[in-house]
């Protein structure tokens, strides 16, 4: 089976095999990322554009590294300084950008959708590096990419998912990947954080953190995005990490191995302590690393996708 | 011929030769961003710094891919992070960039002449992406590249430039451009918006768009920038619209081939209406396509001049 | 000798054959800003990273240009985009900059030993571009290679530092530098500019500028930071120039061949007259140009180091 995708909008619209490839690309490229010269030609005189709607240095930085290792030109488009002030149209901005023969954009969005939306009205590649409380594909990919390294295979292991489940496109592309390859999923979080019906995507729900980490092979704890979010109902910071914190006492009493993930960057003291952070479960710095080569195997899946089309 | 000029600052300080030694060297450059490896090596160990005292995106973006695809090293400068803040004067500004060994400043400046003033105080090019209500030049120069793939010839067509003249750059290039080879350039407007004694350059003006329409080959509509100015004597936007806008109906009355250009970002429902940006005749699209190969054609001669003179 | 140091923190750290091994290695490499291909694949396949917690457009295009003629890939990050906003501690992003594989970290930092600390905690190479009022290396280290071209040698040279010494890292790396390569060091400024006690580290202090400058083979004039500073006990800025200004009055009674220098950028009419900063004696566009140098034999001995450690 080949990858006959120009985009990459989100795991809802991949089947396992598809999936599948997408990890077994990235295995090969992390290898790259390890020699003297970190360098491969396979986009050697592509454009791609980081098209970036919400600041995010963290992926825009994870991309343009990725891009570049791949010897593609890259170019940083944020909206501070976009012709967007000017008013024009997200699909106006995407044909003129279409029009400059760039080959891929690579674009953060705070609308649900833009990047589906863009994709349509495109002939070029759109990857999809977060759009609202949609998908955020990529971050799902290395999340993955990480179990399967550190745990073997994806199939039957047990994966607890922490924290605003509501608003994160992190755990829904998650959840969307993780079912798909066979995973057992819960979800844990305050319940006004968990989407009424999410168990009709086969995942259980809890908001028993300490029940949930006595199954799991792995927790990944999302990012609490406080700064988002002034005077709502939030449950408050320290009844959080009281509640749901992952701290060293909580860990004493999960399965031995469990590997601790989490998106970045973290909130030390509120979604886990430092010493579980910096401690010897957690994968975190790996999940880095690992999305550079999640990103390489997907800009280079996509581009060699739409030079077979042309 | 061949091209001796170390700067690119305006279509009035050239000679019609000058002008289609550009477009005739834009037209081989236009081949290489089909290519499936989109770079040469023309410019390789050169650094060009774009410049940009005022935001814009397009122009930025557009140079930068323009001087990667030559293989040349990019820098970016913008007021917000410049050591302009720190009271230095330009020219201050452009010798040290001289002293970095840069070999080209692309400099887009509020003020009109800030560039043939930078120009002046270099050894190095300086290539003028926009100065105050001044010149634009590259995008004159893509306009007349469209404007002769379109229509086979620029000598003795009729252009129609429609919308703010008096606050444009754009018109302005257009306007000793379109002279120089030979085009009946006609500008149409509000009265408010003609700058008085413009005729003096050899142009045409009126107010009444149909009747310009009807003669027209080809109409370029210049931005209405509403966002520059809040409450002055510009007509209201949709009076605008409906005296001056492109329309279906107004085109439906105009030559059937008639080429439609629009610099962008469209205010669409302003300048014209989404029937017509997206229509058959617009070409607004490939006029983004054709800057890259007009500034891959500037950067390239302005550089080899420079070298030469060494 | 070889260098054998991961980092580049501050002259304090440096021996004498250390600081004198970078000044011949950017001998080496200046010569490559004067090729018609400004490049070489000392740095190809390397990822650097600009991390500025203050903008400072000079030394970030300074650094990124020095790279990019190593042929190394350069990703900018600036405080305004970072996630720094989101509260992630300065190790963190150090840690997760390492884990992208990244090479070196080029830092300009507000708080006075950030570098230090980030260098403890990483494995990969850190640059200090400025830290606070504490260093700033790679300006002190172009001002010695400057001086160095200009006279001959170091040792035995009388160099005037004029200026806010009390908060300036330029100041405090030059002094480190200039004893440890014995050059006979006086500071000129008001009293209250003066650090108490700074002559314990070989140094002369002297509030009369006219009596300094008859001794001096070279003046290096700091930037006064006015910006910086609203309404404190700085001298006013008339004031100031009247007293300390280097003027062609003031010149014309010191050394004929006097070197002025200034780290840039200039407040012309306050730290010395336009003639001056513009005459026969300012070198202070060649220290730009001896700044890339510098810079690429830095960024290379810190590579270097690294790869042979691993």
């Amino acid at each position: 089976m080949v990858w006959t995708k120009k985009d990459l909008l989100g795991l809802e619209y991949l089947t396992q095999e598809e999936i599948e490839i997408i990890l077994d690309t990235a295995e090969s490229f992390k290898e790259v990322s390890t020699r003297e010269i970190k360098k491969v030609p396979a986009l050697r005189g592509k454009t791609a554009v980081n098209l970036f709607y919400e600041p995010s240095t963290r992926t825009r930085v994870s991309f343009e590294v990725a891009a570049k290792r791949l010897s593609a030109d890259v170019i940083n488009i944020s909206t501070e300084t976009s012709s967007v002030r000017k008013g024009e149209t997200l699909i106006d901005t995407g044909k003129n950008i279409q029009a400059l023969k760039a080959d891929i954009i690579i674009m953060r969005h705070n609308c649900s959708g833009a990047a589906n939306m863009l994709a349509r009205a495109l002939d070029i590649s759109v990857v999809n590096a977060g759009d609202g409380w949609h998908e955020h594909p990529t971050q799902a990919l290395l999340d993955m990419f990480t179990l399967k390294e550190k745990l073997g295979k994806i199939k039957g292991i047990n994966v607890a998912i922490v924290g605003d489940i509501s608003h994160s496109r992190v755990a829904r592309s998650n959840i969307w990947g993780l079912t798909k390859l066979g995973a057992n999923v819960t979800l844990c979080a305050p319940e006004i954080l968990i989407p009424t019906g999410i168990e009709l995507t086969g995942v259980k729900t809890s908001s028993n953190i300490d029940e949930v980490l006595k199954k799991a092979d792995a927790v990944n704890v999302l990012r609490m995005q406080f700064e988002r979010d002034e005077g709502t109902a939030f449950p408050e910071q320290w009844d959080y990490y009281r509640r749901f914190g992952i701290t060293e006492e909580r860990l004493a009493k999960a399965k031995k191995d469990i590997v601790v993930m989490h998106p970045g960057p973290i909130n030390r003291g509120i979604e886990m302590s430092s010493e579980v952070a910096d401690g010897a479960n957690s994968v975190i710095l790996e999940q880095v690393t690992n999305g550079i080569a999640v990103r390489m195997a997907v800009l280079f899946l996509v581009s060699q996708a739409r030079e077979a089309k042309k």
